[in-house]
């Protein structure tokens, strides 16, 4: 297991607080600056990167410098590799720790087991930390781990270590816009879950819908693209007028436009579609799938980097500056 | 870490050799019965999951049986979470895994690693056993690992204390008769790989494309959609008579999918379009893609199981019966 205190960073290497320091910025300046991330102006990212290559910082420099021997082991907990955005996103986060020499375990809580916490306290005995799809066991997650950072994906309540929330209402404005653009008239939003309770995107739809005059049809299936496909065929027979749809996931956005087709609604033309995560399916499809995407690599990179900071004591084990917030792209292809 | 001497099974519970001893069948066959796999007949396999009930043996009573206490943590090498068929596969792996109780540790050694020997001597300080994808390397990896069992699936070679291998040779009959029976008389296979060394499915593929008297047109992709697509089109535009095209795998037809398209070309009306994997994708593409199917759950179950096997005992090291075939079926949508 390797471990540092907060405030202790390994002697004699350059770390992020002398980048920050000769910067004159915040240390979320200099992740932001060294990792490419949105949110600081083009000149001040060269500038640290510059300072960072003169000090002869680099995040993974950095972490090898912790680890003096012991090899790191960080936990991924994922719900479900069949879905294909969390292989995408695990793959982003294996390379990324791989080039820093660390091991990566993955446990896909999905199956035959009940919560998240489940996985971690699989992946607890082996692991320096933990980095997943938590939901709403977080909390719980952390206090298992103690003093062992966990970064969270998606779960904006901020009690773990370090935290990666998306900012959806970002997106919600991007896709409803793009389709008000386009002309739509009649959208409806098809949420992931078989009850009414909106999900936190779903919640962000609405909202923005509603700050935009939209009159919005919500719909819900479960998170696959068969269910998809038959929900939105459903709609269809019900809601004639539909003539624009955002969807929960690209995975379901697919199953969507196989719904629309065996409709007879031709996408765009009918009725266009705005799929959410920009994972490669998006673009074997037919039409090739609108859609507000992250970049992966991103956001694998994203958490890594957040990890190697608490890891180090770079960054306090829940401040504010472990607390990361990215933004999706609207990515247009034929959908939409 | 959990082992066991091979000929040396639990006390007390019901083994597979019980069972095969009171059906009068192999231990091969009983593994047969027990996971609804191919090759043995519909009233033996009735037979011998009947036996298994009056005895009380069940393979995931029997693996935690060995365990007293350990969890079993079986490492999982995978070259690449990014082409789907993996993380589909790992998904299988996992859920069988799960079942029985066992920890599973994913490396995917396509990012920043040169071999899946690197992947397994990362899993050796960590595991029980490995399963994986590792190429000309699974000898070296047995003996990485020692008298803990790896199973490796795609690998003739017989170094391992498993394996599973596919009969191509069944599967390019099966693509190869459809195309002919749809009256294709330009038959191409896009194959894996940037030089001209055909790959395993590929030399299956030429050996049966030449018993069957057809004159086959190869051609080779890096092994992603963007590269297959790009190749298809520069075939279709040298070679405008290619009515048949079989493929590599699902995801690199996908990508001939839409080089077709890009050509103007219509499938299968022009051109016959079949794949290999039967993962997820082949259902979400247009048309959907006709393809030779492995069972991944079966997949899954069967290295599971074999596994198991292995490390109780139950099947000896390298010997015949931990040597597994499995065969695709064609499954028949719209491409072909």
């Amino acid at each position: 297991m390797t471990s540092s205190s907060p405030g202790n960073p390994p002697a004699k290497r350059a770390t992020i607080l002398d980048v920050a320091a000769a910067a004159g910025v915040s240390r979320q300046t200099v992740t932001r600056a060294m990792n490419d991330m949105p949110g600081i102006s083009q000149a001040t990212r060269e500038r640290v990167q510059e300072l960072a290559r003169e000090l002869g910082y680099s995040p993974s420099r950095f972490a090898k410098g912790l680890v003096q021997g012991a090899r790191t082991s960080v936990g991924l907990a994922i719900p479900d590799l069949t879905n294909p955005y969390f292989p995408a996103f695990a793959s982003s986060v294996v390379e990324m720790a791989t080039q820093r020499g660390w091991n990566v375990v993955v446990d896909d809580f999905g199956h035959g087991t009940s919560s998240s916490l489940d996985a971690v306290a699989r992946l607890s005995p082996q692991v320096d930390a933990v980095i997943g799809y938590l939901g709403s066991d977080s909390g719980k997650a952390q206090a298992m781990l103690g003093r062992r950072p966990v970064v969270v994906l998606d779960d904006p309540a901020g009690q773990t270590a370090g935290g990666i929330s998306f900012d959806y209402s970002h997106a919600a404005r991007l896709a409803l816009n793009r389709l008000l653009a386009v002309g739509c008239g009649h959208i409806a939003y098809l949420d992931s879950g078989t009850d009414d309770a909106l999900s936190v995107r779903g919640s962000a739809v609405a909202g923005v819908a509603a700050e935009l005059g939209i009159e919005l049809t919500v719909l819900h299936a479960a998170e696959s693209a068969q269910a998809a496909g038959e929900a939105v065929a459903d709609l269809v027979s019900r809601h004639a007028a539909m003539d624009g749809l955002v969807v929960f996931n690209d995975l379901m956005a697919a199953g969507a436009l196989k719904g629309l087709a065996k409709s007879g609604r031709t996408v765009p033309d009918d009725c266009a579609v705005i799929g959410m995560d920009g994972i490669p399916l998006g673009e074997l499809v037919t039409p090739e799938l609108t859609t507000l995407s992250l970049n992966l690599r991103e956001v694998g990179r994203t958490a890594v980097d957040l990890l190697e900071g608490l890891l180090s004591g770079a960054f306090a084990h829940g401040s504010p500056e472990a607390q990361l917030r990215l933004r999706h792209d609207l990515i247009l292809r034929e959908s939409a």
